[in-house]
């Protein structure tokens, strides 16, 4: 019988949403986010996520930058589509032995997340885990993004430049609990001609691959040119995971207008390779179900 | 140092959610839904939920019914709005060791309840916990509503009459693992005149003073007109929770029209009290974090 740590979590979403209508769509299960046209208006997005004690924080982490860490990773998802967040619902499912003021200062660090990058808690639910068991806080959210606008996975063609914003690797040591998630870069970008978008949270290892396949892609990156967090080798900055920066294609023939118009205020924006007819491989990056570094 | 247990849900949820911003909420943490008005048309109704292992359902529980209960729940409270469901995003939070096929019954409950009741699976993350810890479900859903026919639980005036749907007690025996959401009842009720409405989740004992709490009243109930299930008496009836029927309170002066006009499809509905200016008192009912009947 084959377990969940067998197959990876790509296959796993693949074998769950099978025979569910799509209708209404424009993007569903397997985008960073799923995108709902309301009929007029900015497109709609819809994005859920989960942090678990013992996997995505320690129990010994402040509680607030845990707050942090489960909001800004929903907010990043829908940068990583161009778009904006507006309202916010927070899951938790906690033991009763839980420290109230540990649950406060958890709300505390969302709140602070949302008032920087913005964004509504339009509610909430709370519910009991037996004692012992981990933390687990899942939040969805509700965004949009302009029409015509927004950026998917699958629209990378070979040729195009890829880039990242920021720095990756070595994230562990702090920033995974404390990343700014690349709303600006992200909505720019979109506005600009990116042809495919997706935030690193797996690692670049793991998820370049998944952005060619969706784009049916080839991919070639110069590791040399991958940029860097201190102290990280190559290594690191492709499978470490929880970078949080963009993941981003852009056609060739912009690719020079688009990096003279960066915004010298956002991120760091850096080519690393290109998408091609077929081919690339990368080791390493986050395997869910196996809790290793593939 | 004060524990979850110590405060139970409501005062826990209250004192989460101070300090943020409503901002373009019509109504927000601690109403069965999120109402969001988009400047036009339908208002938007945003709910989350999450069940637990071991709390809401057990380890040898069918994996269908499971689905069924988690997606149903979140149906049960648009319908306690007067709403539909539009788009549901679902969240895993599993050890690497459970079943593929487990997790794929169970994205068949989702897949049930859906097709019988309305709603598109727009989304969905999965998350693995540590060995051994209980699995998570979260569900979170974006619904509709008629724009002025949104019903709280903060409408109800002394004098209403307070009604239930179906009848009350003894789910534990089955009917929490494949009840059927009040999607008809609620719109019926809702473009009927209902003052106020809620869904029933942790027993009449718990979720009546909470509706007549939001709406600034006292209740009074007569124990005997309380609809209960075969083998149910009225302490079970009040206190087992998980009935997911809505309660409702209706002016007096409609009444005796509406009860004439409902649809005998639908559930049956019957008075078992009103609201008064103050007082009223139930023991029994679910509390969360202490996992006890209160």
């Amino acid at each position: 019988m084959s377990r969940l740590r067998d197959i990876g979590e790509d296959a796993l979403i693949e074998r769950l949403v099978k025979g569910f209508s799509r209708e209404g769509l424009l993007a569903g299960p397997g985008d960073d986010c799923a995108v709902v046209d309301p009929g007029r208006g900015r497109l709609r997005l819809l994005k859920t996520d989960a942090i678990v004690e013992r996997i995505h924080f320690r129990s010994d982490t402040v509680p607030t930058q845990i707050g942090w860490k489960a909001a800004a990773r929903v907010l990043s998802d829908f940068a990583a589509m161009g778009g904006r967040p507006e309202h916010l619902l927070v899951t938790l499912a906690l033991p009763g032995t839980t420290e109230v003021v540990w649950a406060e200062a958890l709300y505390r660090g969302i709140r602070r997340c949302l008032e920087s990058h913005g964004g509504t808690l339009a509610g909430g639910e709370t519910s009991s885990v037996p004692d012992g068991a981990p933390a687990v806080i899942s939040v969805a959210g509700e965004g949009s993004v302009a029409r015509g606008k927004w950026v998917s996975r699958s629209g990378g063609k070979p040729g195009d430049v890829v880039a990242v914003t920021g720095r990756l690797g070595g994230s562990i040591r702090g920033r995974h609990l404390r990343f700014v998630p690349r709303l600006e870069e992200g909505e720019w970008l979109a506005a600009h001609g990116a042809s495919a978008m997706m935030d690193l949270s797996d690692g670049l290892a793991k998820d370049l691959p998944r952005l060619a396949k969706a784009s049916q892609c080839g991919f070639a990156i110069e590791e040399a040119a991958v940029p860097r967090n201190r102290g990280c080798g190559i290594e690191e900055a492709l499978g470490d995971g929880e970078d949080y920066e963009l993941l981003v294609t852009v056609p060739r023939r912009r690719w020079a207008s688009l990096l003279k118009a960066w915004p010298s205020s956002m991120a760091p924006l850096t080519a690393i390779g290109e998408l091609c007819e077929s081919g690339g491989e990368l080791d390493g990056g986050w395997e869910h179900f196996t809790g290793s570094q593939a």
